[in-house]
């Protein structure tokens, strides 16, 4: 319970990180009152966010992206930016455990005072997961973080969530192009705005140039998905920070490219509709699923539909109609 | 109006072409009360329906699409099988117009009486024609028809929703790998159960192998979407009729690898469960964008989330909480 509520807007305002983290905290809750709480001080904030740059990064494990953020935040946090570092991880939903959540990660980053490190949440669904983030990197923003990097391993539906909360998507790989045992997920090559290859140090490098030319000729097959942004590729070394200015002044010129289209602006809105919607689509299916007469019947008809004994228009017909509104 | 629905559904059974088209008109029909006079012609079919093969062919504008299905179509009927060709055709969406419902298509099988061709469908947003093919899915299926070919245009959402109400899909392709105008679309490559390499004839023979080790390397790079299938690449001539033994025989090998691991059933149950609740989400959705407390608010709403005025989690809460039920 937060006493006094304006005594905390002004710490986070002031970028206070325990009152960022208990403002985090707040709005995981999953009791109805707190999380209700942390809505209304989330909205308090809302004029004091949007100014950050969103990066998502993505890419299989083991690929290095825990080292690749820590040198990029410390990189960023010496050209006078203030970072901040999220996770959505999907691995809950699958084992109940956490991929991320318990190594500890990126110590050199987390104890800089310009950065924020938030670990990995370790409950909830995947979509919850999701739209939590949506709210802390509000928070980070209101913070006054300048960057914000979302982080998340590419399993199941997370780069496209990941992808649907961030302004830029960013594909880490490694260098052993060709290997299809790197199992780079459906789809995710094609949301990326820039695909890097890490570990192009040593006797890697020779490697990490041929599956930078390898993942060039794969994207030129893919369409662009932005009118003003083509998927850049580049490589750099986590390890040596070989190759950080580069990358970042590539998001940087995406920013101005995005910014100056419109695009930029256009996909923020869109991505705030959406969230909307989605969260519409979710209270409703949640109250008509808790519906009385619903939930009476719904195991019922899914099991007709899925024996081909109701024709599944049919069977949604009868559940809405069943579905009375005042 | 059916006047007599019993002769209607053995017309039908005994595979009577103008008793098919006549459901299908109905199925497509805007007019609530012959819709749902369909949808229970529709159900009283169930029993008689699940037997065919169901193929999503799709590919960029001038792959030679409708020529391939003429010469694989005409191909099957010669080995005794009975084929019927449907369109989802998603031009309507962004023209209003119609990319493949103008032009006289594939004249040979569509006069074979074996064959069922029908044109696609004119108007209707995406979702709706989509609905609408699984339905006519399965009125071919009650008629006997032992492959169904669903054709669509690489434009948009269209493989997505394909590949939600076919066993297999096939993704048709140019002879000239690396060209990235020619624009496939994110992801389908991902979503391609067998490559085609189409017009590998003539002058273009030796390019259609090049681009085949081209595309084999690029899907190497995927992760396979199947446990029990590994996405093939295979080149063929629909001109000469050339190669249409080997891509029938792939299919084969497909039904039967899905069929002994369980996935094949698992796929068609799968479908039909998230066909149920599209349709109940797309019901939800409706009766809420109707219900007076929310038509009256909800373009005020959206607008405020859009600016960032408010919260859409509040917005979303609030909306739902002035939803009321019975």
């Amino acid at each position: 319970m937060i006493h006094n509520k304006n005594t905390v807007i002004k710490d986070i305002l002031n970028g206070n990180r325990r009152a960022i983290a208990k403002a985090i905290t707040l709005i995981e809750s999953t009791h109805p009152e707190l999380f209700y709480e942390g809505q209304e001080l989330l909205e308090s904030l809302l004029p004091h966010t949007g100014n950050a740059i969103r990066i998502g990064i993505t890419g299989s494990p083991g690929v290095g992206k825990s080292t690749f953020i820590e040198a990029i935040g410390l990189f960023l946090i010496q050209q006078g930016y203030r970072v901040a570092v999220l996770a959505v991880d999907p691995s809950s939903k699958i084992s109940g455990g956490s991929i991320m959540g318990d190594k500890t990660r990126m110590n050199l980053l987390a104890q800089d005072p310009n950065a924020f490190v938030r670990p990995s949440p370790s409950s909830g669904k995947l979509g919850g997961v999701g739209s939590k983030t949506r709210e802390t990197i509000l928070i980070c923003e209101a913070a006054g973080y300048d960057v914000i990097m979302v982080e998340t391993v590419g399993v199941g539906q997370s780069e496209t969530i990941v992808s649907s909360m961030v302004d830029f998507l960013m594909l880490l790989l490694l260098p052993n192009a060709g290997d299809e045992l790197q199992g780079i997920k459906k789809g995710v090559l094609e949301l990326a705005d820039l695909v890097v290859v890490n570990k192009s140090d040593g006797n890697q490098e020779l490697l990490a140039k041929i599956s930078e030319g390898e993942y060039r000729k794969a994207m030129q097959l893919l369409r662009p998905s932005r009118n003003s942004w083509k998927a850049q590729i580049l490589r750099c070394s986590s390890l040596k920070k070989i190759g950080m200015e580069k990358i970042w002044e590539t998001v940087l010129e995406f920013c101005e490219a995005l910014q100056k289209s419109g695009e930029w602006q256009k996909q923020r809105s869109n991505q705030t509709g959406k969230w909307l919607w989605s969260m519409v689509e979710e209270g409703l299916l949640n109250k008509f699923r808790k519906h009385n007469n619903i939930h009476k019947q719904i195991q019922k008809i899914e099991k007709e539909v899925k024996y081909g004994k109701t024709l599944p228009t049919i069977a949604a017909r009868k559940l809405i109609d069943s579905f009375e509104i005042i």
